[in-house]
């Protein structure tokens, strides 16, 4: 089924099929697709499996990356809670709009609630670290809630030269730690997931874990919830949640074969170009900027999954 | 059903209940859901049935308020599409994860499309206006995408000083009427609608129809279609539109009775400024900016529907 021309309007907007190609690429700047295209190998990294999750629903597996190097806390006890499957049979309890879903217990007050195992029930506030030692590649562009933003470790972030700190920012896609009024009162146990506009109102005041790599359309379009904040009214309408798993427990084979873009190149700041500046014909007006959380991440799965490299919009 | 307090993590975030408000309410600035109960009802206002447009699924309505004061041409032959049913039966052809749905014709090329009925098949582009005559409402904080951003006629807009020019900001719920490759190739036949991170470099370079202001639930949480650019592909796998109705059009009781805060009035200032800088227990650091796409445009329908004011994230 191909849809015809006037159905495809908008289609430029994203990424110009390979067969589009202007025939004068010489004197064009590449386009974010025929960049990818002519990607090398050192372009792209492997996830480690020690900081990777896997969050397996009936409709299929989330992927996320951990972000140790800004939340180790976090990181090893959510590590501990994959392991001992804390999360396995618990459920997606709240969706809401343009805003984030979230997981965790259910339990109402005065249930019992799951055991943590020999996962912490207490852990420091990760809202920020010291800059110092991180390998922040910075984005040129100006931004409205932080003095500079980039990508560290492969993660969109901000940074603060006066205070010498750095935190990483809320992009759709990513993955916080929810928290009561205490500021030290989040654990990992419940988690949430950014699906609309970036929150950036969020950066530095919850502690930030990761950020999803693949499957976000699993999270994104799960019926929004009927009561306060989103959350399901109906027990029933919650989201069963098979297992989240480290993909250093899942046997080789069956572990998503998925790379991801490294974001200190040349190759991805020639991506980045390609996206502040559309050059493609469908353009008229070149933005000459581009939002942090408008900068895709692109991933890509060996062919044989049949998965090109996918930009995000 | 209640949740308890650790699954009502992240709850601060949107609306502080108004059972939670603190007891000195007196020296602490008041949140958006403070602000909203204390309105008057001069801060809000009626859309205009000529101006607003029902898209009317399986699922329930979707209303969206047209910009003629941004794109009169689009907005009068959208009038005229709608008046003559021209979409009712049609589908939503297109869900790609953070970025658009669209609908249309279908039609593959070569098969007969359907008639424009006396809607014009060609238009202007209507990508900016002059910014004169325009009543502005000026937002201080910083852009990366334009000179100024602000509201004008309730929607969220961009200004250039230098050029003397205004127009549409892409938003979550943003409308669109999608086109080919060349700038004049829209009709309004084929509508977009913004339901991921706000993609700005479409400012510009499109024209902007208008904006959803109820039921973004219904398009944002569609299956997400897995051909390029998020078309579905197979024809059982679109959305059928029952029809998309002028409201002018539809008998005065079955119209959605909804309000849409003023965006020109000090109470919406007052509003901004509670999403700029959060004040309550929760936030810990106030971001002290808020970017245009993260300002919340508050609806409300009549007690009787049982659904109170309702911010968005």
């Amino acid at each position: 089924m191909r849809p015809t021309l006037l159905a495809l309007l908008l289609a430029s907007a994203i990424v110009a099929p390979a067969s589009a190609a202007a025939p004068d690429t010489a004197a064009k700047p590449k386009s974010m697709q025929e960049l990818l295209d002519a990607s090398q190998a050192a372009d792209w990294r492997t996830l480690d499996p020690a900081n990777t999750l896997y969050l397996e629903l009936d409709a299929g597996r989330v992927v996320i990356e951990l972000a140790p190097a800004f939340a180790p806390e976090h990181v090893a006890n959510i590590r501990t809670l994959a392991h001992e499957g804390y999360w396995n049979g618990l459920s997606i309890n709240r969706s809401q709009d343009n805003f984030v879903v979230q997981w965790g217990d259910p339990a109402e007050e005065g249930q019992p609630r799951r055991s943590l195992g020999t996962a912490k029930e207490h852990l420091p506030a990760e809202f920020e670290r010291k800059a110092t030692g991180l390998a922040f590649h910075l984005l040129p562009d100006s931004d409205g809630w932080a003095p500079q933003v980039g990508f560290a470790d492969g993660f969109p972030a901000a940074r603060d030269p006066a205070s010498g700190e750095a935190w990483l920012a809320h992009c759709y896609g990513t993955v916080g730690a929810g928290r009561d009024v205490a500021a030290d009162s989040s654990n990992g146990t419940e988690l949430y997931v950014v699906d609309g506009q970036s929150p950036r109102q969020l950066d530095r005041n919850i502690t930030v874990v990761g950020r999803v790599v693949d499957g976000m359309e699993l999270l994104s379009t799960l019926p929004r919830g009927s009561g306060p904040l989103g959350f399901y009214e109906q027990a029933s309408q919650r989201v069963p949640i098979r297992a989240i798993r480290l993909a250093a427990d899942v046997p080789a084979p069956e572990r998503t074969p998925i790379k991801v873009l490294r974001t200190d190149t040349p190759l991805f700041d020639a991506v980045v170009e390609s996206r502040r500046n559309r050059r493609d014909e469908w353009y008229k007006r070149p933005a000459g900027h581009v939002d942090l959380c408008n900068v895709p991440i692109p991933t890509r799965k060996p062919p044989t999954q049949a998965s090109p490299a996918k930009p995000q919009g």
